[in-house]
């Protein structure tokens, strides 16, 4: 397929980073990173002066079972890195534990720019890959590289609440698009971005959505392909550009099936997939629908190799990346060393197919884990399919309660089997609850809040008993 | 000694960290740390699906000589950190690679918080100790805690060039303070600043001094004792913030002395130290005249242990420190996990004394390089000590003119021994200089940088030969 370049999106650039020159050290440390150059005044250490010799990790093999690896040693590899680099084993610690270009290792780059093609598939060519330090550090950048003071920003209805912790202070407020138990409602955005100039005059319309789409946080909820399109459509007719921060994006799940159904292993019998069937199984990405780079994707290691790690990266367009790169420069320069060095000489270890089991693999651990949830409502409860009118796919009753005729009253809570991610959203139906209502009559003040805390309160004492 | 608490100087942060609050996750996670404490909402992976099983590292013992520790393992410390905490060895890697409160690991925040008790000494009682990403990281921070846009910053005449492409694309204007050979002149601070409602009438008067106190890039220069007191004093006085980038502190070096009044190692006879001797050898800290909580100290492990580590902290107090852990909490988080992790282990192995056993060796590794530079210069011209009207201790002739009267025409550069640091500047005399003079006259549009370019050329020649 023949993939066009991006197209110029320079006029979505705040001021901040149009202004942004690059660092004037770092083109020093650029030629002192190419053989045979050498500088006189980067401040780089001698990396004889490093007081590391040489460093040994033993990581699981893809296909370890989580459950038992740690009594089975065949299931370790053994990796290492020593202090300088040999033919055959370019990694090395001098080079980690030096300045670098804030790109950080080209090797590692590569490795992900690959893996980015293959399984994240942008539609466009001159796509990039640029390394961060996980996705809160990055959609700091992307902020600081679109937003102005005052500006709206698109986010879903209920949004990832640190996101707004960035935004907020800077003076820019949040535009809150309805959800449903797939995600934002592609009608609601068009609606707020058509009526915009009528409902806010005189006030820039947003150019930036910021949108979580697998088992978002906190509703769990995952987007599907058709309501990618969708948002994809309204955004280019609207010239938004999309920020999709997708951590969970290879913890998606099948969809949650009877325990009848599922093999000894607890896998749906129909779902089980194999490394390369994997891919076909995720809900393609926005950048995969992406033909003019206007989506900037955050992927990070933090769900899949744990957040420690501090490290994940950008795929956007080249001016994005360019400017994104600048301000790297200036505040927090490359990835730590020791965080690319590991995950670099894991990956070559693991190669891409071995990262696709592994993904398969916690894919597997999270599905077990989202069904012993749900089969525990369903052991516990009368769970109901939801009627009309309830936007959750169960309706959850006491037990014996589930078949009257008279549900309303009954009807505590109601919920989705997430397909993605880590959260199960549990929606409590507080005008059925007869401590709500007696908390309410009493003229509480903050009813839904006292509630909340004796719930907790309760659980908390009956853990302890 | 009874030491006060520091004052209040709310009045100094900008509008954005004033406007910061907790992020709301990291609640979620400070809860998720303490024992007994579990929280549903995080978005925390199980430890036991994060893929490493141990890591082991092999450091230098803190006394090896670095030029042959590759060569006897004898010098070598094995250090390990383990998937799961044990009784005796607390630090793992189930919570280095974790999330984390943006404050990082405690132990190792205590750990440096009594060695900077010790040995940088703050001279007011509730300091504070708070992880970052090296100082780059920390002196974006820094920016973004205290000025508005058009605010102006009081730096060095000739300031560290990456420092400056932070704030300028903020709107942010430097104001450049004369240098000496022993930094930024006192009374020219002060000038600056009484003069400052005429020259600037309407503008706010600058309330931030970014300093490098030792080891100065580009100049080299370092700021004797009494001259950080006459700028702490003129900083009292007119309510200034300091700043005091610092990486170099440890680097300091004896006066350079002719290579027979060294011993057979190549440090000068009567500079050897100990270990202990070595902390009063240091000029002390800004922060150890800081009676007040006015300076905000960047430490960073770049030039000590490799800049890839990507660590360092501030010592600062408990007003900014709080607000620059709210700003860490919605843009970098903690540092990298596996950084914490490994500086963790290898300072606790090292302990106090060990630290500063390898600050002493790198103190001597430097002074024999900066001695080897300067020797080299003694060998190949003719070397005078500076007359009046020249800033520098030296002034250079070509072999055999130094002892001219007419010095003028000859004087070919000039320089100081520097008492810190990498850098040695080397101030060309262009006056004299014939090729300079030809080229402007030849009526050429950059004659300094014509120069350049060609004497770099000629010695990439030269080199090449």
């Amino acid at each position: 397929m023949n993939l066009q370049n991006s197209i110029n999106l320079y006029h979505h650039l705040n001021g901040l980073s149009r202004s942004r020159v690059p660092s004037p050290l770092k083109d020093i440390v650029k030629y002192m990173n190419e053989p045979g150059m050498i500088s006189l005044a980067g401040g780089l250490p001698h990396p004889s002066a490093f007081p590391y010799s040489a460093m040994q990790l033993q990581i699981y093999s893809p296909e370890a079972d989580v459950a038992t690896v740690s009594s089975k040693s065949s299931a370790l590899l053994d990796i290492s890195v020593g202090k300088y680099p040999s033919l055959h084993h370019p990694n090395n610690l001098s080079t980690a534990l030096q300045y670098s270009v804030s790109t950080g290792s080209k090797s590692l780059s590569a490795f992900l720019y690959n893996f980015v093609q293959r399984v994240l598939r942008p539609a466009y060519s001159d796509f990039e890959v640029l390394l961060h330090f996980g996705n809160t550090d990055a959609w700091n950048k992307v902020v600081n590289l679109l937003c102005e003071p005052g500006d709206y920003i698109l986010v879903e209805e209920y949004t990832y609440p640190s996101a707004q912790a960035v935004w907020a202070p800077m003076g820019c407020c949040g535009v809150p698009i309805p959800l449903d138990k797939d995600g934002i409602l592609p009608e609601a955005l068009e609606r707020v971005l058509s009526d915009w100039e009528q409902v806010h005059p005189g006030v820039r319309r947003p150019h930036l959505l910021y949108v979580v789409p697998t088992g978002q946080n906190p509703t769990g909820s995952t987007l599907p392909l058709e309501r990618k399109k969708e948002i994809y459509s309204i955004c280019v007719k609207y010239d938004v550009i999309i920020c999709e921060d997708d951590p969970y994006y290879f913890l998606q799940m099948p969809d949650y099936v009877p325990p009848s159904e599922r093999d000894s292993e607890g896998i749906a019998k129909s779902e089980r997939v194999t490394d390369d069937s994997l891919v076909d199984k995720l809900v393609p990405t926005f950048v995969s629908l992406d033909y003019q780079g206007r989506v900037i994707r955050l992927d990070t290691f933090s769900k899949t190799m744990g957040p420690g790690h501090r490290l994940g990266y950008f795929v956007c367009n080249p001016l994005f990346s360019e400017r994104l790169l600048r301000a790297s420069e200036v505040t927090t320069q490359a990835p730590g060393g020791w965080s690319q060095a590991i995950i670099e000489e894991h990956l070559t270890a693991w190669k891409h197919e071995g990262l696709l089991r592994w993904f398969n693999n916690l894919r597997n651990i999270y599905t077990i884990r989202r069904d012993w949830l749900c089969d525990l409502i369903f052991s516990v409860f009368d769970v109901r399919p939801s009627s009309d009118g309830i936007a959750d796919d169960y309706i959850v009753f006491p037990k014996g309660y589930g078949s009257d005729q008279d549900t309303g009253k009954r009807h505590m809570f109601s919920f989705n089997a997430p397909k993605g991610g880590m959260f199960l959203w549990i929606k409590l139906n507080l005008t059925s609850n007869s401590n709500y209502r007696t908390l309410k009559a009493s003229g509480e003040g903050d009813p839904e809040g006292t509630l909340e805390t004796k719930i907790w309160m309760e659980m908390i004492q009956e853990k302890a008993l």
